[in-house]
């Protein structure tokens, strides 16, 4: 396949997509997998007996029967016996507190940095990764997000991510999410919405809603349960990047039906366990773009894009704004749907 | 310093500078240097006598009386009495070659990868980064990049640029550039490009122009000589990120006038140095943004950046398109100011 530059479905953003010299799994197959590099410490402040090393929890699940109570740590209590953990970071990107006028001109323009940084703890067991965790407990996660995401609606965004690896920027290594929400619609959201409200109000119907048929029966697809689809995207910027979209027209997380949770861990889970299994458990991160808050934005369709980190950007890149990956999205898919 | 969320002097791009628990350079020293952890190999195919390793030189300098004489390898000659030697790239992101047509449509969009990457090897010594090279040799890689950039005028773009260690995705560690020449105007130089525009027409001076002059007496000001000026820009996206600008107004490269050309050399060399004194010879890119070729882009004022790659960005920066920068300019820039 001859190289070429490719679009995004409807960002403007071009990826050189090398065909010419692809990469294979092999090339990137890392050399050890998480657990084998990363010492399991007794100091891990994520593992159960160390909660008093981190803030009180805003939300823990708790075991209750055969079902999950919801409760937080009241004051200076830390309770141990949580399924999932969610606290505030202790090195917060963005804090709540007073806003503080700041001055602005037309030449430096700034707005004060007040906000919110959670992390939520997915597993009392330090490296249960949502590769390889019990159905149920992806699930629980998900459903953390959702009650964390309804908790901070009162922000303009609310960005829930999570970084796998030192590499791909976890400084610790017990598996984690992070929420941060921010005092506005970061700028790739935005752009999204634009562009999907602009061909949604041209063609009348959703972008995704369309792309998502598209990619069904192509040769980037990976992946689908009843509710979910994952699919390596035509201009993928990052090698065995994929992205995972609700089949059904929804757009936020919140929509989430019951059942479509469990779904979501399905097809989470599953499409993880492929990359881990053919890259050896490679440094990755992933992050969901959903509408923002405060608005209706019944155009929009959430996804989640998860980019794994393999390769490095650099002068190019970071100068131009274009991408190369090394690694065309139709090779990416085919290994992915292998395994 | 709160937290702040500053914008870019001209570009929709926000930047989270977090001051709170900001970072200095002893957070971010490289634990040895370039020179100490890369073994420098014999069959390093940028090195004297390894000619061979690498496609005919298409530019070559070389020495000539007291000054220099411009050839290129003619056929299967490899000259090896080189002072700077800019080569064809063995593994080309983009090739110059007949073009293909490719079927696009609404949702797939794609172009044919034509283009040219080429390698400029700065210097016959293996570790002769600019950091720490002559002025004399800096100075001739300066006027390698402006000799390929006119060769390269045919294309819509080039892209000058410079990856330096591995960590910041050089995949050798003898001291080079490189040029991607591409068939269209990547996208933050097309978004600089409109919003240099746009302001220049509403105010009718050069907005770079303007911001030079605020910097100069401020606290992100690093350096200057008679005609070129360094600064932490205001909304830095990395710590220790610094721009060089040419302080008469030129919109590219090719305007640049001999003693411009010397001042430039100095100005990258004082502050490349700085910068490794400081953090221990870090790795960084950079990237020249400069105005594309064939038209008039009179209103552009080119500059390089500097781009320290000190800290990893994951999951949220990929998927929001904001960033968080844990060294606030100001104090990025006392630092480099003091050495």
């Amino acid at each position: 396949m001859p190289n070429e530059i490719r679009k995004d479905y409807l960002l403007d953003r071009w990826v050189i997509i090398a065909g010419e010299r692809a990469k294979r799994p092999t090339d990137f197959r890392a050399k050890t997998s998480a657990e084998e590099t990363e010492t399991k410490t007794k100091n891990c402040p994520f593992c159960p007996g160390n909660e008093k090393m981190t803030p009180p929890a805003v939300l823990l699940y708790l075991p209750n029967n055969n079902g999950i109570r919801k409760d937080t740590d009241h004051n200076g209590e830390r309770r141990k016996d949580w399924l999932v953990r969610c606290i505030p970071n202790l090195y917060p990107a963005l804090t709540s507190r007073r806003p503080v006028a700041l001055t602005s001109n037309e030449t430096f323009k700034r707005i004060d940095g007040v906000g919110v940084h959670e992390v939520i703890i997915e597993s009392p067991r330090h490296t249960e990764h949502p590769d390889k965790a019990p159905l149920e407990q992806v699930e629980l996660v998900i459903q953390a997000y959702v009650d964390r995401l309804k908790s901070l609606s009162r922000w303009n965004y609310v960005s829930i991510f999570r970084n796998h690896r030192k590499e791909a920027g976890a400084s610790l290594s017990h598996a984690h999410s992070q929420i941060i929400a921010t005092p506005m619609i970061p700028k790739t959201i935005s752009d999204k919405l634009i562009a999907v409200k602009a061909k949604y109000q041209r063609t009348g119907v959703c972008p995704y809603c369309k792309i998502i048929e598209s990619e069904r029966n192509g040769p980037r697809y990976i992946f689908a349960n009843e509710s979910f689809i994952a699919f390596t995207p035509w201009a993928s910027v990052y090698p065995f990047e994929f992205w995972l979209f609700p089949t059904r027209h929804q757009q936020t997380l919140l929509h989430l039906q019951n059942g479509e949770k469990k779904d979501l861990a399905n097809a989470l889970r599953t499409c993880l366990n492929s990359l881990a299994k053919i890259l050896n458990d490679p440094p990755y991160c992933y992050g969901f773009h959903i509408a923002p808050t405060g608005e209706d934005y019944e155009y929009f369709h959430w996804h989640l894009e998860v980019y794994p980190k393999l390769t490095i950007q650099a002068g190019f890149e970071i100068s131009t704004g274009m991408f190369i990956n090394v690694t065309p999205p139709e090779i990416a898919a085919e290994n992915l749907r292998k395994t």
